[in-house]
């Protein structure tokens, strides 16, 4: 059989990879997918550097649409990124009958559900293995592993810039500005790193997780963001002593009556082995009622472990693109017809735990009056550690005021909306000397 | 449409979970399926215990063939275990057209060529997800996620009463007579634990994943097997003292001129994900070019878990079944007709480093005369740890004799080969007192 035409939209790092990986493996994919998979034309705006990379014999454009046009080929890879460009291309791809493989969780959490929807009107696939975690294979877990689970909850370390930031942060004892230069001088962080130190990123990972998990369409405008820009190394010091880690997790949780889904700087028992997930790799956890945890970890960036996602879905496609399209895997997991309208929930209806750090007057009485708060607003208390006050460096200090202290509050799970209401009732307090840090905290049991 | 029909043969443990998960998720999966699936019929001898689990509605029967028989039954799952009757029975349900799924990693690690290729012929599918680390998807991850990949190796915790053995071992400092009565009275080893203890379930699984992971045929017969009861705890605490955990492996490598597959204690450095499994977890660490390492962790045994793989794989052939059967994903994740004959390694050929434990008398030259039996025999040291002589349970001691002396010595990689040879020199120094323990060790970098 001839081997399948690719054309890839977009050569950078992650389409470089994938054309590397392809012709080096030829052989064993072609055993696999049994037929052989071939990159037959490229389209980038910068035409010189997409012939170095794939020498003669490709045929290299500019204009996208010519590989759009181009009846031979049968999948089209998207590599461009962004929604803009890169979802009209897409869009047209499906139109013109070709099958789609994309790393954009960008444009799938935004705009999924219009392309799922215009997928399977044509009947062509969109594979999107690569958008969540580079390369492990943990779309196809949540899709067809786990399809016998109703699902309670994922939580994953999927970006590795703030991974490797907090990482660092807690090895080393620095601040986040430091690390984060640290960072994009080792190339581990982009020159304008808002999208990933914002959480921004993992939120549309969180978002592709959510709706696959739980079978409801991905709504990123409703996923909650929170990122570690506002961390202190005291805190993560603290949690050490109190036996957690501070990770940025992308979380989402079925509830009674509807869908947590958010991106924040989180707390867990660094006994867990997800805590332990250090620098770039990512790892995603994933509770099923039936499987109970499990977790799957790897390298979440770079050319060839993204380039292995694609490639993996592309020798899918190669393999089912000959089957009715009813017996598809679909994509979000669950058949388009039967999608959930479960809602999104607010931050305020997230239950949670939490870690509080107070910086208070040395008096007596202030413990009694916080405690006091909290228990008012019927969030009770799990532990509680006192310790002379601290820079934002960590160092234990008497600089800020001879009689400072911090408090340090573990609670047990509340809904956040009573927290905010307790928290601005203690930030009002005299006694109460800077703003509360507030981080929430996970067991992820 | 009609759901799909599936008949049961043998509803112990992990049959009952799956009854019960496959009710109890019933509407979750047939959303993600597209169509129900149902257990219609169950065939066990203990007809009474079948009718307890499963109520009135499901037809029961003592004869295993009257299922196999049933013209409306489209699946078959056999969850009898054992070379026996079980083998008898697939290639039976194969030759009756039905799709078949199993967790039975014996019959496959044995008969997995003659059952793969009867079911090829007849054009049916036989699914076997459960048969390796219960409820973690690690068949799907391998066959399908890493396919862009040419695998280096896998390394895998793939039996989990041996790891909460060496686990209880390591965290109590306890030897392995006294935890095996523990994990027998808890129920996490059988009361005849052989299986599990020698290693033979953990190379039943590495041999189905050394198959899937390098396109060759299973060859259980060609595997290395060695257990963990000769492991002392004395052993366990030097390792982690030179930073490193002793687990149950089973791997399986790619080496120049053959592959490597072997189940036997090994050393791992403890900072390793892998090395932090603790008690009856399974874990699996893939390698692969492209990728580089990914690690896939959860539950590898007990009733819901398994049940989840299992499930699994009816709704992948509930979606697949109607596809053409050249375009399935294959059995053995490469094409029938292209599976390779690289040979399976003679232990004698494997490559590791190794851990040495000798108990010698404290005389001067001994360790100049055994580093230089390593020298002569091109064996390089890694590090060298000298010790007041222990006892088994590791407690130092002057018991043996006033002058012993434990002289633990980590080398580099050697061929396994050379090291017998030089084993066998040191063995017969007059100054070497005791046998010489000797457990491999593997870096997983």
């Amino acid at each position: 059989m001839n081997p399948i035409q690719v054309g890839l939209l977009g050569i950078g790092t992650v389409g470089s990879g994938t054309f590397k990986v392809l012709q080096r493996n030829q052989a064993e994919i072609r055993r696999r997918a049994g037929r052989g998979i071939e990159i037959t034309m490229v389209a980038d705006l910068d035409t010189a550097r997409a012939r170095s990379v794939v020498g003669d014999g490709v045929t290299v454009v500019a204009d996208a649409r010519a590989v759009i046009a181009n009846p031979d080929i049968d999948i089209v890879i998207e590599l461009i990124g962004g929604y803009g460009i890169a979802r009209t291309l897409v869009l047209e791809a499906i139109a013109a009958g070709k099958h789609v493989v994309t790393a954009n969780k960008a444009l799938l959490a935004v705009h999924g559900s219009e392309i799922f929807a215009a997928a399977s009107a044509k009947g062509v696939i969109v594979a999107f293995e690569a958008a969540v975690a580079g390369g492990i294979p943990i779309i196809k877990a949540l899709r067809e592993g786990l399809t016998a689970n109703r699902i309670d909850w994922v939580a994953g370390i999927i970006n590795g810039t703030t991974n490797f930031i907090l990482s660092e942060m807690r090895s080393k004892g620095l601040d986040f500005g430091v690390v984060l230069k640290e960072a994009q001088r080792l190339g581990y962080a982009e020159a304008d790193p808002t999208f990933d130190i914002e959480g921004v990123d993992a939120a549309h990972k969180a978002t592709i997780m959510s709706a696959i998990a739980f079978g409801v369409p991905v709504q990123f405008d409703k996923a909650y963001v929170e990122g570690i820009t506002g961390l202190q190394a005291a805190d993560i010091r603290y949690a050490e002593q109190l036996g957690y880690r501070i990770k940025l997790l992308g979380i989402t949780k079925r509830r009674d009556h509807g869908i947590e889904l958010r991106v924040h700087p989180t707390l867990i028992p660094s006994t867990r082995l997800i805590a332990n997930v250090e620098g770039a790799m990512n790892a995603v956890l994933v509770h099923g009622d039936a499987v109970g945890p499990t977790l799957y970890y790897g390298k979440g960036a770079g050319s060839e472990p993204t380039a292995s996602a694609v490639i993996a879905d592309l020798v899918d496609i190669t393999r089912l693109h000959t089957a009715d399209p009813d017996h598809r895997v679909p994509h979000l997991a669950f058949q388009p017809g039967s999608l959930s309208d479960t809602p999104i929930l607010s931050i305020d209806d997230v239950v949670t735990a939490f870690y509080l750090r107070l910086q208070v007057a040395d008096q007596t009485g202030v413990l009694a009056r916080i405690t006091g708060i909290l228990a008012e607003h019927g969030i009770s208390i799990d532990a509680v550690l006192q310790r002379p006050g601290a820079d934002g460096d960590g160092t234990p200090t008497r600089v800020r005021g001879e009689g400072d202290t911090d408090l340090i509050i573990l609670t047990h799970d509340t809904v956040e909306g009573r927290m905010k209401s307790a928290l601005a009732q203690m930030q009002a307090l005299p006694t109460v000397l800077a703003p509360i840090v507030r981080i929430r905290k996970e067991e992820l049991n």
